[in-house]
């Protein structure tokens, strides 16, 4: 027998909720057609009801544009990964709703209930919650959480009638009987989470659950009231945004990082060839260490157009084994990756632990050229600083090795290099109209290179200068770099 | 030390490499422009150099085209799923290579030497497979299979050699010394893998990899070659199509299975929420059964417009558990549906064994408004009915339990409804100007439903007919079949 039965549902009520559906539904097209993305979680303690109460919110809604997730304990895939991985990469697009049922909190909350969670940890799990959900908001999402609550003694009667069905017993788990037992203790976690993570752009909204009519009603309103509200935000572009300009400074800083950058280094073919070798044979070694590691690694590949990116990726990747490695070259968005926030797509390509994603161009895209041509805001590409600060900083602290190369040659190398491109048939393809173009912007994009490095090298994700004008020597350090890096965490 | 040190190359083996590099790079941008998709699977015994083949041949391609699975021995997510699920999910788009690190092939070769493949079950792995690479090649895709082979002793000396060195020791385990002293039975079943599935459309090349590099060489003219011909057909037209179309027979069939449906059934008021009331606690604790047995459902509803699709899916989720289903409504498919076989997106959101997907229409849409509409030729929408019974037959083979409903109402009901829809302001938006369209077509349309009722009606994924002109009577009728459906084959 279902935990709530509907069959004599009083008539006053039924009506009441078929109104609210109604009503629900139509909000619900009105934000498909402005383009608002919802989220809407659900948390709260085992037995309250979570399932049967997501059922009752989706009768309200067009199944073309809703999306259940239900969030277990992560598996393989979201483990060898950073925390905030498997969320991320369900986020909705514009036209969508994503419904979590458990969310990126079970792991404040059971995992802290278990004693699975170190409490020093706790700090940087709530900053960058908090971070995650201030990212979604300024790109527009609606964030609704809901804690839903019983009493104890509602929480034991439920369990012992689902222990009853033949059919529904095993979903009463010793785990759950254990949380039970640890009523107090639950609740004291869930109100710490809540007091840390109740923020303006994402309030959480308690529900009483022990009638199961009552609590329908409630989440309907709350949930037809939230969109209502964002729809008349976007409507009057009102929306707040969240993420503070504070991080951006102005490129006028004393010291350039590109202008003391040597060029004339170089080395000689036979030099080149000796080490190459032994870094090659280092780094297929180090890829196995890495892999028993269980670490990930993201190496990015940044530099102006012709500087040898390419080039150096194939020699750093000629020796390893492709299993443990991918190459992931970043162009233009496309149309779903349009339709989500601009750092969704890389969190979808992160390495799984023990392996290394090399990206040839990277979400360093979004203050260089969005920034220069015009693709995004100036509040937004200002914002972008801070945002990939935090999630680079995520990754790291997750456990990731990260590096990132600039790799620098100056404006008569460049040159030289196009005109050797278009003079040889076998690379003419590789040279387009567009690199002539960002070529008379040297200037702007110079300034732009410069804020980036200084504005997003940090300790645990620093940027690495390459002097490319000479590939022999460019090629040499990027793999020398990378397997010290390695090396100082593995070795 | 790399399995393959590249150190001291013979020059002018280094040149011909470098040529044929070259050369392949060439040849991969001519196949994207042309937009032919291309699957390169590698096979092989333990130590024979995989990973070290497919770094050489991803050195000429670029990596924004190509993708790499390396195949291990399958997750919890793939072994819910029917077994060629996995595959299926990462065949290539339009303008993409996919390269397998091993296959499906690997379930025919190291399963059977492990004793974990029933010999009884052995055609049907053949025919499935021998089908799915039909399906692709049918669509265009280049199907390049590869086996690399070295002798027993080769195979030997490279394990010790690996075990030598301390990191890379690890990768040779248990299981690979096992194979190695089974290395003729392993031959053996590859012979007959070999030939049970040497076809026109995917043949098999065998390289020897006693030698990496006569082996590169070998490797990259073997795929230039193909990719040369696929090109060459490609701007002849000259494809061949390999799906018969046998399976399509003339609609002209003495018994239609529409015109002696009762649509004059129906269900009173009363009679209706006492039998819905006891269907939908049976079918809440069956969806429980269901995820205990770990089987996945499949329902496909199809119908009229206004049919009451949706009405009578909503009847059937309303007491379930919104973990363990998923409704998936289809409509048009996106731009990244489109650049893949048309059955791909159903792949995809194929259920996880315990669960139920719910589609909202479905893959039947080819042999409807896509023949009817011109969307796809002729030799397509024929060749559909065969393909589509395969991918349902291989799901029931791996446990899934399909049910396909055909909810039918005539053209009186159907005008009635329109007319209902419009005058009512909540449920104007559900009725486009296509809507009416689609209806002047009703007798094209009977002719296809016919056409697919009689040629997709299969045991193990039958089509059951609602009568829809009154609602009542056909939620009953869906949630009873549905119930009757499970509690068959799980009580």
């Amino acid at each position: 027998m279902p935990l709530f039965d509907n069959s004599n549902e009083d008539p006053t009520v039924k009506d009441q909720i078929s109104f609210l559906n109604n009503e629900l539904g139509k909000l619900q097209r009105e934000a498909i057609q402005l383009k608002i993305p919802i989220v809407i979680l659900f948390e709260g303690v085992d037995g309250a009801g979570k399932g049967a109460l997501i059922n009752r919110l989706l009768l309200s809604l067009d199944p073309r544009n809703f999306k259940v997730h239900a969030m277990h304990s992560p598996n393989e895939e979201a483990l060898y990964r950073p925390f905030l991985w498997r969320f991320w990469i369900k986020t909705p697009k514009q036209d969508q709703m994503t419904i979590f049922d458990r969310s990126w909190y079970r792991h404040l909350i059971d995992d802290r209930v278990e004693e699975l969670l170190e409490a020093q940890g706790l700090p940087d799990i709530f900053e960058d919650i908090n971070n995650f959900e201030r990212q979604l908001a300024d790109d527009g999402v609606l964030i609704i959480k809901l804690y839903l609550s019983i009493s104890m003694e509602e929480q034991r009667s439920r369990f012992e009638k689902l222990e009853k069905s033949a059919t529904t017993a095993w979903r009463v788990t010793q785990k759950d009987w254990l949380h039970h037992a640890q009523y107090d203790n639950y609740q004291k976690m869930v109100s710490d989470m809540i007091e840390k993570t109740n923020s303006e752009m994402a309030p959480w909204h308690i529900i009483d659950s022990s009638s199961i009519k009552s609590a329908t009603i409630k989440l309907l309103e709350w949930v037809s009231n939230k969109i209502t509200k964002a729809i008349e935000e976007k409507k009057l572009e009102e929306k707040p945004v969240f993420t503070s300009e504070l991080q951006w400074r102005s490129h006028a800083k004393k010291d350039s990082p590109l202008d003391p950058v040597d060029l004339s280094q170089s080395l000689e073919l036979d030099d080149y060839q000796k080490r190459m070798n032994i870094l090659q044979e280092k780094v297929y070694n180090l890829e196995h260490l890495l892999y028993l590691s269980r670490r990930p690694m993201v190496l990015v590949f940044e530099g102006w157009d012709a500087a040898g990116k390419g080039g150096a990726i194939r020699r750093l990747v000629k020796g390893l084994d492709p299993r443990g490695y991918e190459v992931i070259p970043v162009g233009a968005p496309n149309a779903d990756e349009l339709n989500h926030h601009y750092l969704w797509r890389f969190w979808n390509s992160f390495p799984k632990g023990g392996h290394i994603a090399i990206y040839d161009r990277s979400w360093y895209g979004r203050v260089m050229v969005e920034r220069l041509e015009g693709f995004c805001t100036e509040k937004e590409w200002k914002a972008a600083y801070q945002e990939i600060n935090e999630m680079e900083s995520h990754w790291a602290k997750c456990g990731t090795i990260i590096l990132k190369f600039w790799i620098h040659i100056d404006q008569d190398e460049q040159l030289a290099r196009f005109n050797a491109r278009e003079e040889n048939p076998l690379k003419r393809w590789k040279i387009t109209e567009e690199d002539w173009r960002n070529r008379e912007k040297w200037d702007d994009y110079k300034i732009a290179v410069e804020d980036m490095i200084q504005l997003t090298d940090e300790m645990d994700a620093p940027w690495v200068v390459v002097e490319g004008n000479n590939k022999r020597f460019a090629r040499v350090k990027v793999l020398e770099t990378t397997v010290k890096a390695i090396e100082s965490v593995l070795c």
